[in-house]
């Protein structure tokens, strides 16, 4: 089964998104990037980019899933507010060409990629890098972080764990099945 | 001049949406309604709703500007987060259409319509049934409240203060450009 994974990570000062596809077990990076909003003074104008640069990456990859990195905490009211704008945007161009929407917490993220909730997001960017195989770091973690997440959506969907407990080796099946996920 | 305003209240439990046809100083009311969304238990399924509905009204009224009630305080961040997503749904039908989007703190709408931003909605909905000659009072107070945001837009759009100040009888002047704004 092939199928092409959008990830987001969406802020208000800079948005990150990666594309990874998906054939089998192989995992391929199709792109990553983000869209800078601080030059952007307007409320609104950062929003109409963040709609038109996602709806244009959308057509030109036709994503079968959109994962978004989503923090359920923020430091005030102001803050949520304007961040919960932003996921709205990005939802809402996935809703508009009818892409089913996933969410994770930024440390169900990092645990999923690195193995500790609290792991930085240099640690999370190089195992991102060894995974999908990156030569070149990118500039900002932010998309890195958008990989992230569409790759913890992946490992979701994948349910590794449903076959662990049930073998007399929990770990070396679930080892077996996800050789990517071993840090060397 | 001719214009349509959209006026929404976007709500996570109601979405309340109104239609307002100006020509010249005259108001006509195109419709009025409200999107339940309390019936959806799913957050993404709200979402889509809004979306939807608000992404047909558009394409079958054409409505050249948009106005949104939006508070800017909340009780805590995570219904701020909420509210934010639905927002930024509501705006994102608004920027694919190339919709100008302007956004009005309750305070401001109350104070607009009824001359006091402590009015109650019961107070909102009496004014904005008798400006529009509206017979059957709506059932929910969410669609009044967005032809209140509509109609807030379209005075603040005349700019009635302009004038004020320069002449020397301002309310004079201000009540003769304005005379629905007069409550008797």
């Amino acid at each position: 089964m092939e199928k092409i994974i959008l990830g987001i990570d969406p802020g208000t000062t800079v948005l990150g998104y990666g594309l990874l596809k998906v054939s089998g077990k192989s995992l391929e990076l199709l792109t990553l990037g983000v869209v800078n909003l601080s030059k952007f003074d307007d409320h609104y104008l950062k929003l109409q980019k963040i709609y038109s640069r996602l709806d244009s990456i959308i057509k030109e990859f036709c994503p079968d899933e959109m994962a978004l990195e989503a923090p359920f905490f923020g430091k005030n009211v102001q803050s949520m507010l304007k961040l919960g704008r932003a996921q709205g945007v990005a939802m809402a161009v996935g809703l508009n060409h009818e892409i089913p929407i996933s969410e994770y917490a930024p440390r169900k993220v990092k645990m999923a990629i690195t193995g500790s909730g609290s792991a930085s997001k240099e640690q999370v960017a190089t195992m991102i890098s060894k995974l999908l195989k990156i030569d070149e770091m990118p500039d900002f973690f932010d998309a890195t972080d958008a990989l992230a997440v569409a790759l913890c959506h992946y490992y979701e969907s994948q349910n590794p764990f449903a076959g662990v407990g049930k073998g007399g080796n929990s770990w070396k099946s679930f080892i077996e099945k996800n050789p990517n996920r071993v840090r060397k």
